[in-house]
């Protein structure tokens, strides 16, 4: 925040302390300006939320001879502009350049790419580049918000692309939240691609886009809040149930959540070979024998709970191994997990707000995991997509199998070596640096 | 090439001897291996064409002694992976850079993007970035080549947009050639761009897409084959006019070639006030009461010809002052400018061969121009499409209207000066530092 005040260096301090006083870290004081009627004074400092840097910038108000001129927030700063831009890679310094780069000499390699089409990938940058693709339903944790206000998620996630796995990703926001219509699109924009990940779309939609691409198109399509989250789920299972001494064919599985995360995590899982998983919506367990079940949740009960148990999710949740929420904040209980098997694995990855608040379930469960980043074991994407697609792009697959992914999901799980792993260290750093090029290797196979 | 040779360095000599012999240019040898039974030697030189190129190969396997074991074309080489990438304008070293931008920070910026809509340009890559899209359907002079062959044009157009107006161009290559589903997929793709520029569409279907995408969309839609041509045309016109001392609006000009490029700069042209224009295609002039025309012939008719001359294109030369081709290789004959009027002006604009060649035509004419680098007055839309696009971005211009295209036309024009302007210099260097920023001025006006 800037800040206008007496010309008075106690004001100063006392404005650093009130912010202390109120919980927020300063990290900077800058005086820009001084003269002998006021100091224009620059503060930088850290607030937990919105609010709280709302209450931090009315505690610096009313420190008196203060006012607060302007505010800004360095999350806001920081997108001025957009997050990604692209770049030549060839030099275009004279004529010589030009005539190579484009007209005359580009028509030689547009003529033999008309009669070697297989070439396309090697010559252009459909070999590294990827469309990031989303109708704006299913942002984060936002909801609907439409194609313009997602595109800041759809630019940080290129960024990471190129960050992770050096690959070219483009967002592509498409005006339109019509399934027959986003299949065209994409479908259209496909030769310059040499992948697409859908990226917040909305479930049950995103199963039927996904499915139909998959056969029109001979470029790999991964929705990635399903598969990428399936992967990392999967790994951070597996070495969970490394912590807790327990197999995973005979691990009992509850999964909150029917939505596109939740059915992908569910798919994934049983072609791992987990013993048996029930899968809970709000209304309790899905069983295949329930008639007044939606077509998205029959089919996926009769792939789960052969039990054809009933109830709620607390009902459900006694004696099983392992709890996984995709879901909603709050839904379970801390105390529930006393009735799941003994050594239970809890993974509440409700975004930003967790199933159960982390802390509190440790209580109760011998390894805890979360979508937040100020918990141990992480459950994050990251850790999937860009060595997914890396290793997709080498190979210059046309599919994306499950085969692959249950691959994807054993080298994240073991990058974490057996002298490393405990209750708070199933999953590697996104940081890691072996955990792109492991997943690539994985996905060549 | 890559030679395995005898190991006799007189070898290497005749080699190089017989290249330039046969017209090649030796700009390198590299002796990469050798040993008592060969030498390995790479050869760099370059050729006037691929014919040329596939001569000098023959000489040289010709030489005693030499086998060409592998031939390199660096145009080929340059475009291994493609000519262009995607950067992170923002740190990602930490997880505190994690989360600014993307999951958790970039939520806040999601949501304030939701409420105020307006704000999309400022705070993501729309406000800087333009979509390069094509259907491949008429690309260079190659013609129909379809989207994949096409992406390294686009490729070589987006690394354009970057070097000389730092604009963010990403290539979109449709996967059909169908105007509906043109017009549809980028209405879909627009909310993520600043603007469209519409490249290598055949006429007449490009007349359409431009006019409906004008309509639907709320950023601007440019098609640089016609408007971008047709302002370097006007602003070449202006200046060579003034080396010969005649009014724009006195001029009596045949263009030559009623598709895309031809209809844009009779309307640029007509709007700029020229006298008349008379428009031929194969079959000669058209004019308004041939009612034979198609519906686009005739209304371009309608426009023109105001004496309703009939005959061939020889025919309605007779006392032309500027003849525009945008035609065909050779369809004018050098000895028809003496019929022109005195003081002639010839712009052979056929790529890549011209409708008259530049120095055949220069023994009738008072001013010749080309679209070949290898004469003087080279007609480029590097000049006009970097500057035009950086002054709708700046201005957040959700059109792009004929008054913005004359002004670009006489900033172009002027950046010649007086002092400099002859028959041989009427319009500046694509590397004019000068050029982008007076178009950008100009469209912002």
């Amino acid at each position: 925040m800037r800040l206008h005040t007496a010309p008075d260096h106690g004001v100063v301090g006392a404005v650093a302390t009130a912010i202390a006083g109120a919980g927020g870290i300063v990290t900077a004081i800058d005086v820009a300006e001084s003269s002998h009627e006021r100091l224009v004074v620059d503060v930088t400092c850290s607030a937990g939320d919105a609010e709280h840097a709302q209450e931090l910038q009315e505690v610096a108000a009313a420190v008196p001879g203060v006012e607060v001129y302007r505010t800004s927030d360095r999350v806001f700063l920081l997108h001025i502009g957009g997050k990604i831009e692209v770049g030549s890679k060839v030099p275009l310094r004279n004529r010589d350049d030009l005539s190579m780069a484009y007209t005359p000499g580009v028509g030689r390699v547009c003529m033999a790419l008309y009669e070697n089409p297989e070439d396309v990938r090697r010559l252009t940058i459909k070999g590294n580049s990827v469309a990031v693709v989303t109708d704006g339903s299913a942002v984060l944790g936002l909801g609907n918000i439409g194609p313009g206000a997602a595109l800041p998620v759809m630019e940080g996630k290129a960024a990471l692309f190129k960050r992770f796995a050096d690959i070219d990703a483009w967002p592509i926001c498409l005006d339109t939240q019509d399934t027959d219509e986003i299949v065209r699109a994409v479908e259209l924009i496909a030769p310059g691609f040499g992948g697409i990940n859908l990226e917040d779309i909305a479930a049950p939609r995103c199963f039927e886009i996904e499915r139909r691409l998959r056969e029109s198109l001979d470029i790999p399509v991964f929705h990635d809040d399903q598969h990428g989250t399936a992967i990392v789920v999967l790994a951070a299972l597996t070495n969970a149930l490394r912590v807790v001494g327990k197999q995973l064919d005979q691990a009992r599985v509850v999964v909150a959540g029917a939505g596109a995360a939740g059915t992908a995590i569910v798919t994934l899982m049983l072609a791992a070979g987990v013993g048996d998983v029930i899968v809970c919506d709000k209304d309790g367990a899905l069983a295949a024998d329930d008639e007044t079940l939606s077509e998205a949740m029959s089919e996926l009960a009769s792939r789960t709970n052969r039990e054809r148990r009933r109830g709620s999710l607390h009902d459900v949740l006694h004696g099983a191994d392992v709890f996984v929420g995709v879901s909603a904040p709050g839904v379970l209980q801390a105390e529930w997990i006393a009735d799941m098997a003994d050594d239970a694995v809890v993974f509440a990855l409700a975004n930003p707000d967790p199933e159960v608040d982390p802390a509190e379930a440790s209580k109760y469960a011998a390894v805890v995991a979360s979508g937040r980043s100020d918990y141990p074991n992480q459950i994050n994407n990251v850790l999937a997509f860009p060595g997914v697609f890396r290793g997709l792009l080498d190979a210059r697959a046309s599919n994306v199998t499950i085969e692959m992914m249950l691959r994807a999901a054993e080298a994240i799980a073991h990058v974490v070596h057996d002298d490393e792993l405990n209750p708070s260290f199933i999953i590697p750093t996104v940081f890691h640096p072996d955990v792109p090029g492991a997943v690539a290797a994985a996905i060549k196979g």
